[in-house]
């Protein structure tokens, strides 16, 4: 398959898997976290799709295209590793959804950041809410919930915080 | 519509009229060229639809991950505008198919630049070779192709040119 072909597979199975989670949070209160901005293009659909939720983006260095930059006040700038601290300072454990999508070519390296990026998000995140990622997050806390049926198993991840009860 | 959405569908249409394009020029010698590389996954496509052919890439700085790279004696690197003079003494009217991927997110700039692209394009392509372009390119030899049925009039472009008989 070429890179250009899983790439079209990827971007469809990350619409489908936050379309599909946005409908399973929808009765839950609480803040959207988009983490890695990059062009822009999945922040659109999330605000499109969730056009009442509060989204926070956390970015490096993202410069999206102005028309769809989220709002200053939404923006945790910097290292995620330390934004996500910063974070739960504004947030506490409030967040229902996040969208995991930072990641390098190198697999080695996507793995360990989403390892040491797993236990913080934790903590903002609100008991039974989801986690939706591009890459393998296996943390104890959080259970594998089934992708929907468009979604080849491996090519998106989804998560349910089970939080203490 | 999200950016998203029509990002995925963008990419759907690029991959069905390459696909359609490398079909229709099956039985005719030359090489393809790949106008703007970026990260090279379409690059990475049309050496597996087309494995025979030589692909020359044109690029002024895209840096694809290494894995999927085009031989340094394929790449003309620098601007769009020159490079095209320089393939002509290369080349000569040999091209069959070219992809045109070269475009900013300002839509009048991407349409001026392939204003002046067409006619020095036109002079490497083979008479009824190919472009499949991501932007209208209404060039006077040229002939508009109809699109796959799979892709939405406006949304990729194919044009067949003319030459002379």
């Amino acid at each position: 398959m070429s890179k250009l072909e899983s790439f079209i597979r990827r971007m469809m199975a990350q619409r489908d898997c936050l379309n599909f989670a946005a409908q399973r949070i929808e009765a839950m209160p609480g803040p959207v976290l988009e983490l890695g901005l990059g062009n822009g293009r999945t922040y659109d659909h999330l605000r499109q799709i969730m056009p009442d939720r509060d989204i926070y983006v956390f970015d490096r260095n993202g410069r999206p295209f102005a028309s769809f930059a989220p709002p200053d006040n939404r923006i945790f700038r910097g290292e995620v590793l330390e934004t996500l601290i910063q974070a739960y300072d504004v947030l506490g454990k409030t967040a229902v959804l996040t969208h995991y999508d930072i990641g390098t070519t190198n697999t080695e390296k996507s793995s360990k950041l989403a390892e040491r990026v797993s236990p913080l998000l934790n903590r903002l995140m609100y008991p039974g809410s989801l986690v939706v990622s591009s890459v393998a997050m296996p943390f104890s806390h959080w259970s594998v919930v089934p992708l929907p049926a468009s979604v080849k198993p491996g090519r998106y991840f989804i998560y349910r915080v089970d939080g203490l009860r």
